[in-house]
């Protein structure tokens, strides 16, 4: 029986998703919680995105595989669908800065990772004192001269689409770093934060704080709005571009395709992520 | 010269406002940072509402009088007006949890407390899984149980209006508890939180958060709606009203008259707070 789990955390106090030896992951602590309910002495989970330290995630979404007994003897007595009474007893367990949202059983074929359509992102940025909220601190990037956000606006079109994000992209061998960006775009929220939305097929590493270092270099006027583009076009890291802080950024969402499709486009996306 | 200063902080890690020996104090922290620009021994400053320990806000109020020639020297070689050239040096001194917005000269006979003619704080609750957003959980509560917000607005009209809250303040010799409470609302935000907005003249110590307590009895279903008036007309403390924690509490605006009206206000106010 596979279950889907979405997930939400602060991502200060994490050394980033995946398990560490002697680190604080949230990987190691969802497992950790997972297998003392389970009673199992260990519970793999595999993740839609694997967040770097110090980001943060409202929609991040897991999968793992349970044999259906043995989730029926942990959460037996309770009178609730298994899977709600899985998730009620893992946030009882989960240290505060890591809380299940909800969790279901899977459709046939569901990998969090490899079903996923698309992800999207939003990284936040005061850049007026009257926006810098010591409440939200945690998660909005405090920077200290006003950003022109209609010259940022100008660049993304030139981004949209299947493009070769090597400029963005922390090499990997073998590793291909192509991807296809869905939607950049820049919006003010009711309080007066800049907010970028980020949406891609899916990201290769840095890609998104690369592109927002990248994009301010253009709000705050000390590039023209064609620039982000030429970096594109150019192909390498650009020592121009600043990786800007982690702590900005934060997963919002992972879509999937519809139950019966899960399976087939699992398939689909390892094919084209070995390619190249 | 007198100025106004408008704050936000995070009360998570200061034992309340008021200036204590040897705690970290907002007060303590913010006297300590304008002392220091103004290069002063120290600067004392007046508040619209004294949060408690792990009391949050974003639109506290201070005045301060500072001699314009001290204010002048202290901010000299900028161009900006000098007012904004102190906010701006002043939070670079300031640890991140407490931010000052903007600052001004104050019209004259303005006082941050005596003048306020209402404070509005809102209350802030997550009673349901999804709506426990660990990047906001800092500032709002985590209820185990769904809350009815219809139920608790239900209680509200029988509270507004003036009245001897003594019921839900803490007793302090001298002092009067007789205060007009002109909001009390529960509705849910685009996300779920539930959030409470309560607005009154001023508030006596502790009355927000017994008033939450008692409504959230009602929102449980322990109480019918009509409880919460009981209380307030048998006049004292009722051991079943619970204070509800500091942390999800925060203080979001203080009201002021036009300019012309702020020292008649104050003055008024002196008489009203001392009666009874």
């Amino acid at each position: 029986m596979r279950l889907r789990l979405d997930l939400s955390y602060d991502g200060t106090s994490f050394s980033g998703w995946a398990t560490q030896p002697e680190l604080r992951t949230v990987q190691g602590e969802l497992q950790h919680a997972l297998a003392t309910v389970l009673r199992l002495p260990q519970v793999p989970v595999t993740c839609a995105g694997r967040t770097d330290t110090g980001v943060h995630a409202r929609g991040q979404v897991v999968h793992l595989d349970v044999e259906e007994q043995r989730l029926a003897a942990a959460t037996g007595r309770s009178t609730d669908p298994p899977v709600d009474s899985l998730v009620r007893r893992v946030n009882r367990l989960l240290p505060p800065d890591i809380r299940v949202r909800a969790g279901r059983e899977a459709p046939s074929g569901f990998d969090a990772r490899f079903s996923a359509t698309w992800r999207r992102y939003v990284y936040r940025i005061a850049d007026a004192p009257p926006t810098a909220d010591p409440l939200l601190r945690g998660h909005v990037l405090w920077w200290p001269r006003p950003l022109d956000d209609a010259a940022m606006n100008e660049s993304a079109p030139a981004l949209l689409g299947e493009h070769d994000f090597a400029a963005f992209c922390r090499h990997r061998e073998g590793a291909t770093t192509i991807r296809e960006l869905l939607e950049l775009r820049w919006q003010r929220s009711p309080l007066g934060i800049l907010e970028a939305t980020v949406r891609a097929d899916a990201f290769c590493h840095h890609m998104v704080r690369s592109l927002m270092g990248c994009l301010l270099a253009v709000g705050e006027g000390r590039r023209t709005p064609d620039w982000p583009a030429q970096v594109l076009t150019a192909g390498e890291r650009d020592s121009a571009v600043l990786v800007v802080p982690a702590h900005g950024l934060t997963l919002e969402e992972v879509a999937y395709p519809s139950e019966g499709d899960v399976a087939a486009r699992a398939g689909q996306t390892r094919v084209v992520r070995t390619r190249g």
